[in-house]
C-alpha cells in the first residue's frame, strides 16, 4: 500500500477539489472523479429509512456498465430535504452531464454535511462545472479532491497500490473515503470511493464490492449513529478491454479488501475526538454475524470507550458488553485478552498487572481487544475509537 | 407522590444502611430491606448473558411466598465472578437468613459496582448482621438505605404513597432506586426495590411488575450499556390478611406504576454528568414495540445527546436515528417536534426560529421530543439524559 505523496493513479480517471462555498468555513466542498470512458460501476448504500437525495438517486442507477463521473459536495448532506432535495440532486447531475456530454444517469451523486437544509444550487452548479474543467489525471487532482469531501475529518484518507495481472497488464486501484462523526455503518459506511483501471464487468465488481464492503466498512464506528449518506461506490475503467477473470479477479478482489481495509480503519482512527484505535476481534463463534454481533456492541458501548481512553483496563464493562449482544453463550465460554495480556478465561477472572497494562494503552495509540468463546470457528474483526471530551465539545455545537 | 421529608413507610418493615468497608471511600455501602413477616416477591432481572451472582440467587428464588429480607451492597458488583462469586452471595444470604431466624432462600440479594472482583467477605458478612440489628421502621432507616446503595449518584431516589382500599384499609408503596451509568436496561435495570404493606398474592404481584417495569425501568437509558446486575424486587407484606383483588388490585397496580415511573425518570435525570432530562415521544406505531424500538434508538444516539447538551436543535440527528431503528417507514411519514415546536413534517423541512428552540434548551433541564408516524395507534415514552464531558471525565478512570 503505497504512502499519499506516491500516488497510483488508475489511466484514464482526472479528479478535482474546488471551494464551491457551500461550507461556511469557505475550504474546498466540492470535488468530482472524471473517466474519461464509460466504466462498470457498482455500489453500497445506507440502510437508513432516512436515505439522503443522492444515495436515492445512485441507488436507482447502479450497477451499471456507463458511468462517467461522481460529484460530491461536503458541508450539507441534502439529506431529510424532501422532493426538493431530490430535485437539486437530479439537477447535480444534469449540470454535470451537460458539461460531459453524456446522460445523468450516467453520474453519480454523494453528498455530506448537515442534515435537513437544501443545498444552494446556484453555487453547486458552478462549483461542479469549474471542478470538471479543472479535474487533472496528476496526484493533485486526486488530493484536492479527497480534502474536498471532508468534514470533521482532521486528514485526508487517500490509498492507492499497483498489482500486475498474469498476462503482464498493470493494475492501479486508489480509493478515498471520509468521516469523521455519524459512523455506525450497517450496510455501508460514510463516503468511499474506489476507482481502478482493471477492466470488472459490473457484475463481478458488485460481487466483490458488497463482499469486501460488509467486512471493511461495515465493521468500524465512531458512535453507532448510522448515517444517511453512507456510500461506497468503485468505477472500473479499461473500456475495450478483456475483463479480468479467474486468478486476476481473485488478485482484484485482494486489492479491493487491502484498500478498503486500510481506509476503513483510517475512519476510526480520525474519528471526532479520538486518541485512541480500537481493533475488537471476536473469535470462536458459531458465524461471523454472532462474532460481528459482541464485536459491535463491544465498539458501541460508552463505558468501554470512555475505561479505554482513561488507560482504564475495566475490562468488567467489555465482557458485560458482550453479554447484552444478543448472542445466547454462557459465562463459562467467554475468556478475554487485552493487548495480548489474559484478563478473563472462561468465565473467571485472572491476576494481572493492572498498572502494566494500563501503562502500555496510555503509551499507544492502538489498543486490541480479543474474546473468545467456545461454540465454532467463526471470528471477526471491528474497528472503532474511544470517547472523549473533545467528541462531547464538537457535537455539543455543529449546525448552530 | 410524597416528597423524602414525608415518607410512608409500609407497615411490618424495616430498614438500615452501614459502612461496611466495601467502598473504598468508606462511604455507607449495605442495606438492608427486614420484613416482620413472610413476604411475596416478584422480581426482574438483567436479560445479560453475563448475569451477576446475585442475580442468579434471586432468579432461582422468586417469585415466593416466603421472603423476609433484602441485603444489598454497593462498591462491588459481584459479577463475571466465577463459581466464587456465586458462594459468596449465598454466603450473604446465610448469614442473613442465620441472623433472621429463617432459611437462606428466603433471603433476596441485589449487588452493584465495580465488575470482575470478589466481595471482601468479612467485611459483608459484619455488615450484614449489624445492619440487621440497626434496621429502623422510622424514615431514617430508609432514608439510610437509599443512600446505601448509591454509586456514582448525586443523590438517594426514594418516593412512597398511601392509598385507602375500598374497604377502607390503607395501603402504603416504597420504593427506591439507584443509578447512575450502565444504564440501558433491556428487562429491567439497575436497582430498585419496592415495598408494601397491601397483601397480593405473588402471581399477581409479579404480572403487575413484569408489565410495570417494561413500560417504566425498562424505558430508560444513561448510554444504552445494559448492566450484568439490574434488579427489580418487590414485596408484599400483612400476611394473614386476604389480598387485594378487583378494583383494590388495579389501583394498586396504578400505585406500582406511578412509583416505578417517578423513580424511573430520576435515574437519567441524575446519569453521570446529565444537565437534560429528555423525555422521548414516539407515537402512530404499528405497536408498542416498534415505538420502543424507535424511542431508544434516539436515545442511545450520542449525537442526539451531545446536540441536546449543546442545545442545538439540530433535528437531522433525531429523523436519522429514528431512520436506523430497524422499523420500517417511508421518510413521508415521518414528523418531529422539539419542546412542541414541528420541525419537520411528513418528511419535509419546516422553517423555524432556531434561536428561540436553543434558548428553551438552555432555560429548561427538561426537554421533549416527540416522533409521529401514520402507521398505527401504538406509542411509547422513552427517558435519557443527554450526553457531557463530565461523563467522559468520570468513566475514563472509575476503577483504577
Amino acid at each position: 500500500m503505497s504512502d499519499t505523496t506516491a500516488l497510483e493513479i488508475p489511466e484514464g480517471f482526472r479528479a478535482a477539489g474546488v471551494k464551491a462555498g457551500i461550507k461556511p468555513s469557505g475550504l474546498p466542498d466540492l470535488a468530482v472523479i472524471v473517466a474519461d470512458s464509460t466504466c462498470s460501476a457498482a455500489g453500497t448504500f445506507t440502510t437508513n429509512r432516512i436515505a439522503a437525495a443522492p444515495v436515492q438517486w445512485d441507488r436507482a442507477i447502479v450497477p451499471s456498465e456507463a458511468i462517467r463521473a461522481i460529484v460530491i459536495n461536503a458541508g450539507n448532506a441534502n439529506a431529510a430535504t424532501g422532493a426538493q432535495g431530490f430535485e437539486n440532486a437530479k439537477r447535480t447531475a444534469e449540470v454535470a452531464a451537460e458539461r460531459l456530454g453524456c446522460l445523468p444517469e450516467h453520474v453519480l451523486i454523494a453528498s455530506t454535511g448537515v442534515i435537513g437544509h437544501q443545498l444552494p444550487m446556484d453555487r453547486v452548479e458552478a462549483g461542479v462545472i469549474r471542478a470538471i474543467d479543472a479535474a487533472s489525471a496528476d496526484a493533485s487532482g486526486f488530493h484536492d479532491a479527497s480534502k474536498a469531501i471532508m468534514t470533521t475529518d482532521t486528514r485526508p484518507k487517500i490509498v492507492s497500490m499497483r498489482r500486475k495481472t498474469e498476462t503482464g497488464k498493470t493494475v492501479r486501484l486508489l480509493g478515498l473515503a471520509k468521516g469523521a462523526a455519524m459512523i455506525g455503518p450497517r450496510m455501508a459506511t460514510m463516503l468511499g470511493f474506489l476507482i481502478t483501471d482493471a477492466r470488472v464487468q459490473m457484475g463481478a465488481l458488485s460481487g466483490i464490492l458488497h463482499e469486501v464492503v460488509d467486512e471493511t466498512f461495515n465493521c468500524i464506528s465512531v458512535e453507532g449513529h448510522t448515517s444517511t449518506n453512507d456510500s461506497v461506490l468503485m468505477l472500473s475503467g479499461s473500456r475495450g478491454e478483456l475483463p479480468l477473470m479467474g486468478a486476476d479477479l481473485k488478485m482484484f478482489a485482494g486489492m479491493v479488501r487491502e484498500t478498503c481495509e486500510t481506509l476503513a480503519r483510517m475512519i476510526p482512527d480520525d474519528g471526532e475526538g479520538a486518541t485512541h484505535l480500537i481493533t475488537i476481534e471476536v473469535n470462536g463463534c458459531r458465524d461471523r454475524e454472532q462474532a460481528t454481533q459482541i464485536a459491535r456492541a463491544v465498539a458501541d458501548s460508552p463505558l468501554v470507550k470512555t475505561a479505554i481512553h482513561g488507560a482504564d483496563p475495566n475490562w468488567g464493562r467489555i465482557v458485560s458488553a458482550a453479554g447484552y449482544a444478543g448472542v445466547m453463550f454462557d459465562e463459562s465460554e467467554l475468556s478475554l485478552e487485552l493487548d495480548g495480556v489474559p484478563l478473563y478465561r472462561d468465565g473467571v477472572p485472572l491476576d494481572y498487572d493492572s498498572e502494566a497494562v494500563s501503562d502500555r494503552m496510555k503509551a499507544n495509540r492502538e489498543v486490541r481487544i480479543t474474546l473468545s468463546l467456545k461454540q465454532g470457528d467463526a471470528s471477526a474483526r471491528f474497528w472503532t475509537c474511544d470517547l472523549t471530551a473533545e467528541y462531547i465539545r464538537l457535537n455539543a455545537d455543529y449546525t448552530t
